[in-house]
This record gives C-alpha cells, structure tokens and sequence, in this order.
C-alpha cells in the first residue's frame, strides 16, 4: 500500500540552508530583543477556544485552526441533537462546533501573552518586557506571502503606558531591519485619532467600522472603502469628513486640517499631544525615517494607541513585514484591569522571503558541516577512522567516517563533495602501516601525508 | 465579559528561566548533532492525516490530534449521511471523521521525515544525516513526565545499513547526556532477536503481538504479560519459550541461551552478529556502558534491526528520555524502496524534569538581562538616559531606561533589583549639570561619580 506523500497546503517543510537562513533572522530579531532587556516566554501551541475566540473579529474567528476532541467526539452532538425525531439529518457547524472542539491552534503571540500575564500576575515584575518567538495558524487562502503555519517574534511591554515603550519597539524595528539592510517604510498613526473621526462622525462606536474600512485602503481603493462605509448606513457628513480624512497628506502638517474636520475634540487632543511626544522622542534617535500616515489604522480591534506598521520597500514583495500597537485593556477580558501594553510582531516568513528575493542573506551562512571525512577501502582502516573521527569530536572538530564499506574511494570523495566538507583523510594500507593519514584538501586538490596528531594540532578551533 | 484564564491540560507555559533551561539542554543536543556532520530540516506541525494514519498502531491513530477543517466543515457529513430517514441521529466517530478532518498534528519526527526524504529524493545526497528538533503532540492521559505538547530532538541517517551508524548515534547518546551529567542506562536489543522468538513460537507473524506485550514488562510485569499472550491464543509451546526468554539474564552470556530457545533459525543469526558487531564498535568507544537487554522491545512497529532506550538513572524520575532504532522500510510505505535507515529521538521534556529534579542545570543559566538601568527624576534626566541607553545597545552592552516619570527613585531601583540587572546610573539635576552619571552596583552597594563615556570604556564587552 504505496501513497504518493503530500504536506497540507500552505504549509511548508524546510531543507537545512533554509533552516539556518531562518535562524539568522531569529538570531538577529532575538539579539535585538535581549540588548534592550526583553526576557523570552513561550506559551502552548493549542489554547482553549474559549481563550481565543472573539478576540480578532468574525473573519478571525473563522481562521481560527479547531482541534477535534479526542475519543467519541461525536457523542455529546448525538445527546443532545438526537432527541429530534426527524426525517433528515441537517447539523449546523456553528452550533455543533462547541459540542466537539475545545481547543484551538494559537492565531498570534497578543492573546497567549495576555492571557500568561493574567494567569501569572503575581509573579511578574511590572513593567513586564517579554518577547516570544513561536509559529502561529490561521485557515486564510494561502498565496505569495500569506501561510497557513507561519513565525512571529513578538516584543511587548505591558504594565507602563509611558510612551518611551513605544519609542523603544520602534527603535527595535528600526535596528533589526537596519541590520538585515532591508529598506523599509515605518508607518506610525494613532487610534484615538480614528477614535477622533469617529466621534466626529457621529459616535466613539463607529470606531471599528470605519478602522476596518480603512484598513482595506490599499487594497480595495478608496471608492470601496467609501462604498463600504455607506452601506454601513454612515450618513453624508460623515461620508464627507472620511473623505476628506482619506485625502490627507502624510506628516505632521496633516495635523491642523484633521483638527478641523475631527472639530478639535477630546479624542484628537489627546491623539495629536502623544503622536507629538513619540515623534519628539524618535527625532535623531533612529537609522530610518517615520511616516506619519493617518490612513493607517490595523485590523485587529484591540489597539487603543499608537499603531505601527512596517513595509518592505524593495523588490516585488511590499508586503506589510511587522506591525503592532498599544492596548490598553486587553487583559480586561480575563479579568486583569488597568494594565496597559504595546507590543510589536515581527513576520518571520515575509521578511525571510524579502531577504531572499533581494538576495540579502549574507554568503557565510552555512551548516556547521563536517571538517573532514574519513575515507578507507577495508575494515581495519574504517576502524581507525572511527577513532580519529571521535577523537576530532573531542577536539570540537565536527568530523565523519564513511560508513559504508566499500573500495570505491570515488563515491566517498563524492559524499565529501556534495556536502562540502573541506578535507577527506584516506586510511589504506600503507597509511595503516605508517600510521599516517593522507590528508586531500579537496578545494586545491593538493595532498600530504602527516600523522593524525599532526592534522588535529594544524586544525584546533 | 470576563472570564479566568487557563490553559488546555497536559501543556504548559514556560517563564524566561524555563525557557532559559530548556534552550541549554537544545544547545547540548544541537552542539552534539552538529559535531557528527548532522544538518537541520523542520518540517510542518500539520500533516496530512493520510500520512500519519496507520503508522504508529491501533493505540497511536487513537491519540493523534485532528484538525477540524475550516468554513462549514459539517456539509459532507449532511450530504452522505443526510438521506438516511432515521427517527434518531446516531452519527459514528470514526465514520465521520474522513468528512470533517484532512489534518492532523505530527505524533512524532520520524514519519515526516520519511515523508520528506520521499518527498525530496532527488536533491538529497545519501547517506542522509538530518537533525529536527520540534514539537510532537500526543492526545494521550497527562502525568508526571508525559505532556500532550512535547519536544523531540530527532537525529536519523537513512541510506546506509552500515552498523556504523547506530554506533554514531549511540555514541551522540552517550555524549550528550555525559555533558549534562544525567546517570543513564543506554539499553540496546536487536528486532531480529524478537522476529527470531515470534519464529521459534511457530510464525513471523507474531512478531508485534510479542513486542508490544514485552514492551509492557516494565509496567505490567511478568505475569500479566503472559497473561496478555494467552489472550492473544498462542499455543503452550510458544507461551514456555515466551517464558524463557523473559527470564534470560541481561547481557551477551545468554546468547547460547538465545540460540537454544530460538532454535538458532535464521534471524537469531543474523540479529546476533548484528549485535555482536555493533557492540564491538562501542567496546572503549564511549563513556558509559552498554546493556544488552534482550526485553527491550520498543512500542512502535516500524523498527527492524538494532533498538535503543535510554533511561535516567538516578531520582524519582526512572523514565525513558530516548529511544530509537533501526527502520528498513519506512519509506516504503511512501513509495521509496530500499532505503534503511537509524534514528534516535532525545524527550526534550522528561530530560528537563530530570535535570531539574537532580539540581543538574549550571547555575549561569541566566537570561542576557540588562547591565544597567537608567533612573531619573524628571523628564531631562529620562532623555538623557534614552541617549545613553541607545550608545549602550550600539556597544552590545543590554540596557534600559526606566520607562515611567516617577521622582520615587526607590521604585525604580526595586525594578532593577527584581530583575536582576547589576548596574543603576542615576541622572538627577546635579548629574545633568556636570555631565555625570551617578552608577550604583546594586551588589556590593557601592557608588560612585563618572562621566558616561567612562562607564562605557570600563564596561565595552
């Protein structure tokens, strides 16, 4: 019973450059973390339902990844929908799903934490830096860029609402994306400036809406979003107030014409007075430039603050590589009150996939591959090498013996070859009997022949 | 809306230190790997269920944990079972379950990677040494030592039968849990001995029958293991010779013993030369010492020649923190003929249980925290401690500004003391006057005036 082998789409398996070219970016990421005294965490990959749903909206309840209960699973929807005489089974999944998951795939880094902070509030130190590196799930359409298994490295200060934090995870942006050379746009706006529009326009509680509306901008185009806001039952005014929003250019300037159509209310004050203060804090402290783009607003309905944003801004790939914000009630819902945080994610796979499209990634990454082969033609000189092979691991030289027997030295040349390691000892007979090795740099094609001690004392790391 | 948070049975949250403890113990295995010419693939977390079904036994498919598939999962499950008139719903788990889930999460390493050498034959260059070090996921009864969510640190090298390498992978074994000075028994026993047994009990056929009821002898004991194989109808001849085998002493003294009961067929034969080689190879080879132990069986059904299990050895705590075998066909089943291979699998968790019930983790293991903290009492100081903040990133020292506004000093020098960061620099009216810092060593209690490119001379890494 023979299958043809497949992996589940949008999912991907990793050879071992692929590996390692991953662990650089993590290296880089977490170094930056750990120099401004993040401490690492890493939580469950299944939550609860109860812990994940209603956190990132409708859509994001339906990519949430279910797990299926263990055992009869179906047993609970038998009692309690089988006593229902009727003709035709029709099962609803929104209403069975309770009765046959319990636990689901983590969807981000934000909630876990939240959730870790609330259970372990009482042996936190507050302000709380941690970071968290880990893949998360979402069930979205897989396409260029967008996976259905994919890394976030997540920096977030909770229990501070100074905004040198914010400041702090910009400069963590600025510094890792700096270091990996990608050219990026860090785009920065504020909540309460939505919040602003939406008072503006009738009510706080429009917030969402409209957030949700402009965050499709750059991919629907601003006749949708319009069309979008109206069938939401927005009147003229405040059609034309996001209009003109809409219109606004980048930058500081912006500031008094969005004073006027937000009529300079409460929301706008205290918007305006802390974008102000970041911005005094990120002048002449950071590699990059920010832009002030108010049509920035995210997705996920937690942010009550600053928002941040990230683009690469090269190649083909201009996808939004990192993005976070601040929130200030987010471990509300499992009962832990006035704790405010902000936090930043990094996009492991897009900026992997940044990084290989402008063929950034520096030439020295590579495995940590073999030093040198031992190579023999009988079982005498394959014993031996055996010995020195463990001799050199001793020594911290990563080291192999040819396992096969076999009098073919071409075909262990060749496994030298493809695997690039740079030396192969041969063991024959009379390297046996001289107690020697020949020693073939397989790079300058020269030989010698010394004795074992004499190539381990050459080659110590 | 509040609710108390919790997190599913059987996983678990780790805090800095933990994660801390857990990334020496990787380091350990990885450094190991590395040394003996390993390299790294990482493989989805979601397979396919076709690929996990049916290979781990009866009992494995049972604990494998299903994915649910997303939008209106239940639609097939109407569409074939709907038309079926039936006063009652009486729907079957197992027959529904094809309908409603595709995806699974991987139960260990060695499937995918079968799955992947298949995948991925013609750009591998056999013999095949790959590491992987990832989560498994069991939905199996949670106790002391077995979690649902686990690690596994997986080296194998398939494409080569050469007895060679279950030496390498023995003598990794013995490197690496000699480094982290956990007392083990390395325990090895060859699947050809019990295929000889399940021949000398009148069939091959036997052969898993036998080696899951041995695999149960630790936890069972004797008589419920016979107990277990008269259930399973075999005859008294058989059951006697069962009888013998399991009362043989360890070690290679009993091989004569062996012979008798076996019958010295074919598979004795040549599972005892396999033996008697791969002991020869390890013979003043490694640290510790090797046990024959001839009742080592090994649950999963795919092994066909050497097996390996090593057990810690000191502590509460006796349980299996490895094991791993030799495979001929396990790419078979994937369409890949003729390929063996070996593998062995360290349990992440379990050794941590273990080196934390034995005191075993060097006491350096500590987070990279900050070296300094800068406090201040208004906002002049602040800014001039985010300036000297960013000088001691850029030269690789970890360091922190106290993030709030407060006058309390006392506040912020608690924050340090909590976390452990040996260095506080006051900056009060006095210090930003004469350009110096006043630098606390919060360990000895001394302090004294510098200027900043001072402290930054004294203390460049």
């Amino acid at each position: 019973m023979s299958q043809k082998p497949s992996i589940p789409q949008g999912t991907r398996d990793f050879g071992p450059s692929e590996v390692l070219q991953r662990k650089y970016v993590l290296n880089c990421i977490e170094h930056a973390f750990q120099k401004a005294g993040f401490m690492p965490i890493e939580t469950p990959s299944m939550e609860n339902l109860s812990t994940l749903t209603g956190k990132y909206g409708t859509e994001g309840d339906q990519l949430l990844y279910k797990i299926l209960n263990s055992g009869d699973f179906i047993k609970k929807v038998n009692e309690q929908e089988g006593n229902q005489a009727s003709e035709k089974i029709e099962l609803n999944s929104k209403k069975i799903l309770p009765l046959i998951a319990e636990k689901g795939l983590r969807y981000d880094l934000t909630i876990p934490f939240a959730r870790y902070v609330v259970m372990n509030r009482n042996d936190i130190q507050f302000p709380f830096k941690r970071y968290q590196m880990q893949p998360v799930w979402r069930a979205d359409r897989p396409q260029k860029g967008r996976y259905r298994e994919f890394w976030q490295c997540d920096a977030d200060i909770i229990g501070s609402d100074s905004l040198i934090n914010e400041f702090e995870l910009i400069a963590i942006y600025d510094e890792v994306f700096h270091a990996l050379k990608i050219p990026v746009s860090i785009k920065i706006n504020n909540r309460k400036i939505l919040s602003a529009l939406a008072v503006a326009c009738g009510s706080e509680d429009l917030l969402n809406t409209i957030a949700i509306a402009i965050d499709k901008l750059d991919k629907i185009g601003f006749e949708k979003v319009i069309e979008e806001l109206q069938n939401e039952n927005l009147n003229e005014e405040a059609i034309t107030k996001i209009k003109q929003y809409l219109q606004l250019p980048k930058g500081i300037e912006a500031l008094s014409n969005l004073e006027m159509i937000c009529n300079n209310n409460e929301h706008f004050q205290k918007g305006k007075e802390e974008i102000l203060e970041l911005l005094s804090y990120l002048k002449n402290r950071i590699n990059g430039t920010i832009e002030l783009d108010f049509n920035l607003a995210r997705g996920l309905g937690y942010y009550t603050g600053t928002i941040v944003e990230v683009q690469a801004n090269a190649g083909t790939l201009k996808m939004s590589i990192g993005g976070g914000g601040r929130y200030d009630n987010l471990t509300n819902i499992f009962g832990l009150k006035g704790v405010s945080g902000v936090g930043i994610s990094f996009g492991l796979d897009r900026i992997c996939d940044v990084l290989q499209e402008l063929d950034l990634y520096p030439k020295n990454i590579q495995a940590k591959k073999s030093k040198i082969l031992f190579c023999h033609f009988e079982k005498a000189g394959q014993m031996i090498g055996l010995d020195y092979t463990i001799a050199c691991r001793k020594n911290n030289i990563a080291a192999e013996v040819y396992p096969a027997l076999t009098k073919k030295i071409g075909k262990q040349l060749d496994y030298a070859n493809a695997l690039g390691i740079p030396y192969v000892a041969i063991i024959g007979e009379n390297e046996i009997k001289e107690n020697k090795i020949t020693l073939k740099n397989l790079k300058t094609g020269t030989q010698e022949e010394l004795s074992f001690s004499d190539f381990l004392k050459q080659h110590q790391p």
